[in-house]
């Protein structure tokens, strides 16, 4: 039996990007601007002093019917594998839900200044705390090595 | 002006912890149960080939009234400074979402066993890729090493 949830983003990234593009996000610069009539004026006190954050938002530019519930070769490449939706980080999955660890670069009253992020409705920011990162060796396949070679 | 967006679970995840609590996340066993309703069999191929993976879950048991929009001290505590709930990575957040890197223990179709996450919706699972994990030195308040000590 399937169940819904509503969420109601907490501000949006306004980003000097205004088309959209896979790769060369640390040329942007980019804020979030966090909206009063969701979160209080002091929802974000404290945050600059953790050196990054861990925002989670929506792609809303992905309809319905760009959604993939199954599985493709990322970004379409024959090169590499046919993987599963959940094994890829693409826009085109269930819930259109993106999560973003970046640098605070400052922070304002309600705005959020970061590197590296797109303009999108944004649901949740959160500290990245060390000890949440992983504690072991991060293995991958070869195509997500690949894949993050023009990234940044 | 306030715009709303509905997310549906892809899964469950099931766990040997049968109360809620903050602490001792490592001693639990785990798995995330698929929806075969919301994804297909396919959604999960090659995410074993990773080491780690990122869950974007729901806080359910979270309901409205318990919700901070503003500033609080984490867990309550007068020792730790008053700070901005989205400064923080507490359950009762806006829109009640949690985001934890695991490590996956294996995967058997549509069960995947992971360490260290509690029985909520999933809403999203990602893999864990190196080149997304923070590129600078990881800083933050001492309250936040503090909070850490006791959790895994």
């Amino acid at each position: 039996m399937k169940e819904h949830f509503t969420v109601t983003p907490i501000g949006r990234v306004v980003s000097t990007r205004s088309y959209a593009n896979d790769d060369d996000w640390d040329a942007e610069t980019t804020w979030i601007e966090l909206d009063s009539t969701v979160v209080a004026p002091t929802a974000a006190v404290g945050l600059d002093s953790f050196s990054h954050i861990e925002v989670i938002y929506l792609f809303d530019r992905v309809t319905e019917e760009m959604i993939e519930t199954g599985s493709r070769r990322p970004r379409g490449n024959p090169d590499w594998p046919d993987v599963g939706i959940l094994a890829q980080r693409g826009r085109m999955r269930p819930n259109r839900l993106g999560a973003t660890i970046c640098q605070l670069e400052s922070l304002d009253g309600a705005r959020i200044s970061v590197r590296g992020l797109d303009g999108t409705p944004v649901l949740d920011i959160k500290p990245v705390m060390s000890g949440f990162l992983p504690r072991t060796t991060v293995t991958q396949p070869h195509w997500a090595d690949e894949i993050m070679r023009e990234y940044w």
